[in-house]
């Protein structure tokens, strides 16, 4: 390695923030999705299919995120 | 070690960020599987099945920025 | 101790990390196991069971960020 190699650096806040983002929204969302089903559980396939897409609008960032953090580790 | 291996505070960050957001992130999923179970004992294997499934979906984020601060390590 | 030790850097990261995570996470987790067993005081051994594989799975992260620390603090 080269020294002073910056890059690396970003690459792991970069990837931090993507696990904090992913994991805390995603946390958040699905216990919803948890608390929605024990109240209504004959709503679960329902509940369930907006569930995925909830999680893929989480997803979206962090997932922009580890991209970010693959290409500032190749710096 | 040769001295400024940046890489090392890479992993650091990268292993906080996956601490945080999986740590958070089961914490608030799983903490609605017990309030769903306490609601509706009867359906606590159905919750366990979909809690498993929300574990899996937070840990996904996590789970990539512990393998990010593996290879920042190596740098 | 060599001047310039960034892994001492990464360690207190590391560590913070899994402090943040493991706290908050468990905290919120055993929040609602005492919710629910206040709810239902007769189900209060299964949601402790099921507060412990909670446990467990909050903590997994958490544990692998201080064991990066650990490996950190020796660089």
């Amino acid at each position: 390695m080269d020294l002073h190699n910056l890059g690396v650096i970003a690459a792991g806040l970069a990837a931090a923030g993507a696990a904090v983002g992913g994991g805390i929204g995603n946390g958040v969302l699905i216990s919803q999705f948890l608390a929605g089903m024990s109240r209504q559980p004959e709503l679960e396939s329902r509940l369930l299919s907006r569930m995925f897409l909830g999680v893929a609008l989480v997803e979206v960032m962090p997932i922009l995120s580890i991209v970010f953090a693959f290409m500032l580790m190749g710096k």
